[in-house]
This record gives C-alpha cells, structure tokens and sequence, in this order.
C-alpha cells in the first residue's frame, strides 16, 4: 500500500526533503495535498486525536502518523534501503540529517527574523542584518562541515542514502536563494557539487525532476530568492 | 565504562538535555569540559578526523562518537530503560523530542534575532520585536501541543522516559526566562507542570538538582531571563 504524504501543495519546502528519497527509491506514495488541496491539509492535521503533528509534514504509514522530516526519513530508512544496516552508520546518517535541520532553520531565520508568522516585507531591514552573517559565516561553515562529512562517491561510500537526497536538495536552494554568494562557495566544496550532481542523476530523481510533481522554488518556501540579501 | 559527555562547562544550554535523563537513570558519565574546562573541549573537537561534531554536546560512548541531542538521546534510549521498547513508541518519542529541539530553537531566536553569534545588547530592539510573538503566539502553541502530548502521569503513560526530562527542562526554563508569562500559561497547562513535578521528585533527579553538578541557569545559556522581554 502506498504511504500517504501531507504537505502544503504550493512548495517544496521541508517536505521536499521527504519526497526526494521517496523518488530516488521508488517507494510508492501519494502527495495528498497536492491532490487535494491546502486545505485537506488543514483538515486533516485536525483529524488525530492523539500524536497528532505539531506542523507538516507528516507521513502516514498505514500503521502510523509520523512527523518531523529526519523522523520520517529515519522511519523511512529503518523500511527501506535508503539507510545504512549498521547501528553506527544510521545514527550518524541521523546526526548528519539533524545538522540539516539546523541549517534549514536557519535559512528561515534570514528572511523571517523576527516575526516566525509575519511577511518579509515587514522585516526587511533586519532580514538584511542577518543575511550578512549567515552568506558569510553560517554558510561556509555549514558546508565545510557537510564536505569534510562526504566519505566517498556518496555521503556514507558507496551507496546513496537519504542524506545525499538532503545535500542535494540543499545545495539547489541555496543556489536558488543566494545564486551570487553560491557560485564563490561552490568552487571550495567540490566533493559537495560531486554529490549534488549523482543524485540528480539517479534515475527516480531525473525522472522527478522532469516531473510536474517537482515543485518550483518560489518565494513561498523555504529558500527564497531575495536578490537585494545576496552577495559575492 | 563511563561515557563522556562533552559540553559548554559554564551553562546548561542544550547539554542538559542529555544530563538529566542520565541523572536520572544512573548512567555513569563523565562532564569531561566541567572538570577540565571549556578550552578542553574547543581542543577536543579539533581531535575527530572524521565524522566530527558539528557542534557540542557530544557524547562518547567508548565506541563512537555521537553529536545532537535527539540523536545522542534516541541512542541511549536504545541501550537503556529511558525509552520505549516498540517502533511506534520509539518513534512518537523521537517525534516529540525533535518538537522539543525546534522550540528551543525559537528561544535562541528570542534573543538572537539578526545575529546568531553577536551579542544581545547589540539586537535588543529586534529582541524586544520578536519576543512579542514568541510570547503570544509560539509559547500557547508549543505548551498546548505538549500539554496534549502527555498520555498519563507521564508523556508516553506509565514509566518516564527522556521526554519527560525534557519537559521538565522546558518548563524550568522558561519559568527562568519569562516567569511573568509562564505564570499566566501554566494555569493553562496543569499536565506538563505535573510532569514536572514528578521529573523532579524522581530520586536521580532530586540528588542532581542539589548537586554542583546542576549548573545554575545564566545570561550565557539558552533560557536567558532579560526582564524588559517579559509581560504576562
């Protein structure tokens, strides 16, 4: 039986993360809300009287509702071959999908410094603050620490795992959201390009890619594409 | 053997998410950077070649060396009694654990708007900005999400796990930060404070609290109490 995913239908967002290794690995799953709305969404997060979501996304199992992305991918990987066997490789592949974690939230924190619920437009000139910091120190020690993390053709040797779909999918929004301050990182991180470039040619991802199912990046998500906080 | 625990040696920070269920479960353990200070530590996380911490706590198990807090907790709870012994309860657990990392989170923003590592004197009007919502807006959701999350005496029914310590540093936090606004909220939420309570009457718990070992909270932790940030 197909997994059920719900996420918001107009982005990719933190729920890209989830369906990325879902593509890469074929395991089959319905975008529901992509199907159904936004606002199935919303009715549905009320429909779990017990261990209900604190945010999307959240994957319905058949058998359980899980949420928090490096949660379901773990789940994921504990039922799929998109993990390693060993105790030791999947607790660091977790570490390593936490530390993705943090930086996406950190990626919010630029265009959303302080107000969590209120518009960039009404926070620009602190967004403008933090940006700095974040293009130059957030950013190369992040990717630094995701370079040094790179051990082989793959994130874990040789074989990918869900945490080549996370750089992946990293990489294409900060080259979205920073494109100027990117092309000058990109040229320290090679082993982390290298990465980005075999998941995008795996075929369940190619064939993504091409897809309508692959959301545009758009000024809603999570990277967003702010020319005037970019930089070289 | 004892593991080692490495961590900031000044403030509780998000090391003492991984003290108290140790505290509270017997696991020995060594405070590596408390007895030999926090240059100790700097010096430490330059010693991993590989699969390095990207930042502190940390703990050394003998055989690895495991970075995160959500992470550091699932693996201790998977080689001691402080966690369920079924996937769904694993997994639930995990779920709200990543909850707790991301509220923690907004409370370092709270204080770090639009610079993660610039001083607060330097972001207090930002501070002052973002704190409104925090305390509106973020504080009832996130209470009221855990506060459903409890399913008896204890977050997962009858036996605590590491959820319920981090409950009770949550609330013992922000009780430290904003004791204005959690004394409105608590009388919202009687079921965390009943966690609390019996987190800390917990024999492992109660000892540690009396120690030298519970580092007092401090303007340098996570929790920071700035008295123009509160309100009721």
């Amino acid at each position: 039986m197909a997994y059920t995913l719900w996420y918001w239908a107009e982005i990719q967002g933190r729920g890209e993360f989830v369906r990325l290794p879902m593509e890469a690995a074929g395991i089959a799953y319905v975008d529901a809300a992509r199907d159904r709305g936004s606002d199935a969404l919303i009715a549905d997060m009320k429909t779990h009287p017990t261990r209900r979501p604190f945010a999307p996304p959240y994957l319905d199992t058949g058998g359980q509702v899980i949420a928090q992305v490096a949660n379901i991918l773990q789940w994921l990987g504990a039922h799929h071959d998109i993990a390693p066997d060993d105790e030791a490789g999947r607790t660091w592949l977790n570490e390593v999908q936490l530390t993705v974690t943090d930086f996406v939230a950190e990626v919010h924190q630029v265009h959303h410094p302080v107000g969590v619920g209120a518009y960039y437009e009404d926070q620009k000139a602190e967004a403008a603050r933090i940006s700095t910091e974040f293009r130059e120190e957030r950013m190369p020690k992040f990717l630094g620490w995701f370079s040094d993390a790179v051990e082989g053709d793959w994130l874990l040797g040789d074989r990918w795992s869900y945490g080549d779909t996370s750089i992946f999918q990293l990489v294409e929004g900060l080259r979205y959201m920073f494109p100027r301050r990117m092309k000058t990182l990109e040229a320290d991180h090679p082993r982390l390009v290298a990465v980005r470039d075999r998941v995008a040619a795996l075929p369940g991802i190619a064939a993504y890619l091409k897809s309508d199912r692959r959301i545009a990046f758009n000024q809603d998500g999570i990277f967003r594409h702010y020319p005037e906080l970019d930089a070289e």
